[in-house]
């Protein structure tokens, strides 16, 4: 994927521009509190819900921030992008609202909501098999044959800078408390989310402890921090995490991530299984399973919260209906 | 039930006082805005989810305003309430904060996570046959008994007073946004919320509509409002709402509802399940049948709206896990 070559890496005031250019566009979202989970863990835990987010994820801040500073000529041809579904929502919206027109490759076995969403704003939508097809080189031969534009899901300065308002707002939201945050969770795929949100945060609180939290079997950052550089890993099946399946951290995103980062934890399908049934029963949120990580890695004690204030993003809450009935059943 | 003698009705400075009472208690649940909603009704509207309160309804408000007024006395010997379980859930847990005992009366047919919930904060629960006993007469019973304090669910200044916090909090997370309500919706059983809010509102914005939204079937207050006087329905069936059973509103809620509100709208089951639908695929959140009434007006289009500033209460999000995949899984 081609990434435009920058003089310098990205930094705050990126991701402040971008919140310039999100004002009135994208929501911000709420913080809050749950005093039934402060009390379970020990701790004080500020909930960003990016699941109250445009299209139900953060991915649409992001998408917008860099779609919106394309140039004319860029937005006649278009954009492309591949997604297994929040980021192809972010990138249909902001492509709808800009009128740009877009095309967005998914996986045939993506979640029904997100391709029926996706198609809902506008776009045009190409199923691929996950299995058999290469999603980069469908979505490079469709770049190729329209000269679209091609708008990665994490590995782009904007991007980045985008999805980091999500810190941004986190850290004003709780400075407002009076609060500051000791550590924060979000949960990871490439990075852009993490990478942003860490920009922010550790510009607010040089001491915060940044976590990822990434599937069982898909901890490629994990083992990336632990060897220094970019790993990529042979994933051995599926997770439930349909939105955490990247097998690499991104090319911008991991020397952020590297710089700013305590570690990445990992937490299990039964673990986010656990941590949907919460935040249907106790939370009230929909959250779906990728976007749950982060609030599995605190029920199962992955990191280490009690006396401590913490941030917590709960990145998208886009499930099919029939998966959700099925883990607040207990079936999974 | 025995309400206290009182030299004034309910009036705004109990709110505010009620305010002073809740502050680092209850929480400040966040004003939240779905673009798509507005889209779909060509309207604003700012949404508070009392789903997002402790016990997961606003109930806590008014409970906890009440028992947090009893002298020492009172607090030793205790109270007693009868709820179909968010009420009863309120109570318990401020009986809990408070060091008081709690027993609460609960029809045996109550969502079994609210009787898990009020066990849960400690309160001792007595089950009674909706069918065949009488909860006045069982919860009279036991506080003659006992010599325990009735906590009414709706018909006291404290709790009307309590619940009105919801409207106040409203009102300025509105105003700090720029806007003014035009129009208010919140589902109404007894009154005691509706109360509560239309006098923090038309403080706010004399010209706001107040409008409650009732289970089809369970019309006593639109009955009311016509009659001018107080109607007691025989319900012909149940409703989806078990938190809206009541067939009667207040002696001491009805005078300020009849001062206050536009008037009252009916919706049904299937409306209602299709506004629970609608939250958990496009709001992401949980709501209970109850909590969602008026969405369901809105959704249904019982409230002209268009080209308005709309408030809308959702109360609560205490639902049995095997009633919400139901209803997500479209089989109600």
């Amino acid at each position: 994927m081609s990434v435009p070559p920058r003089a310098r890496p990205v930094a705050l005031a990126d991701v402040e521009a971008a919140a310039g250019r999100l004002a009135g566009v994208a929501l911000e979202t709420p913080l809050i509190e749950s005093l039934a989970l402060n009390a379970r863990l020990g701790a004080r835990v500020l909930i960003k819900p990016e699941t109250l987010q445009r299209v139900g994820a953060f991915k649409f801040r992001g998408a917008y921030n860099r779609l919106v500073q394309l140039d004319a000529s860029q937005r006649k041809v278009g954009v492309v992008a591949f997604s297994s579904g929040n980021h192809a929502q972010g990138v249909a919206l902001a492509a709808k609202l800009l009128g740009i027109p877009a095309l967005i490759v998914m996986p045939s076995d993506a979640p029904k909501v997100k391709i029926a969403a996706t198609l809902g704003y506008g776009a045009q939508v190409r199923r691929y098999d996950r299995l058999t097809e290469s999603r980069e080189a469908i979505a490079a031969a469709v770049a190729a044959e329209r000269g679209a534009i091609v708008v990665p899901a994490f590995d782009d300065p904007h991007i980045i800078a985008g999805q980091g308002t999500v810190g941004l707002e986190l850290a004003r939201q709780a400075a407002a408390l009076g609060a500051s945050l000791d550590v924060a969770l979000a949960p990871v795929s490439g990075g852009g989310l993490l990478a942003g949100v860490s920009l922010a945060l550790k510009a607010a609180w040089p001491d915060v402890e940044v976590w990822g939290v990434e599937p069982a079997g898909y901890d490629d950052l994990r083992q990336s921090l632990a060897a220094g550089r970019r790993v990529t890993i042979k994933p051995s099946g599926r997770t439930l995490c349909d939105a955490l399946e990247s097998p690499f951290p991104g090319e911008l995103t991991f020397p952020i991530l590297k710089r700013n980062l305590a570690g990445a934890v990992a937490v299990t399908d039964a673990e986010v299984a656990e941590a949907m049934r919460y935040a249907f029963s106790v939370l009230k949120l929909v959250v779906e399973p990728g976007g749950a990580a982060g609030l599995a890695a605190l029920l199962a004690g992955r990191v280490e919260v009690g006396g401590r204030t913490v941030g917590l993003v709960l990145s998208g809450g886009n499930v099919d209906p029939a998966l959700f009935a099925r883990v607040i059943g207990g079936e999974l």
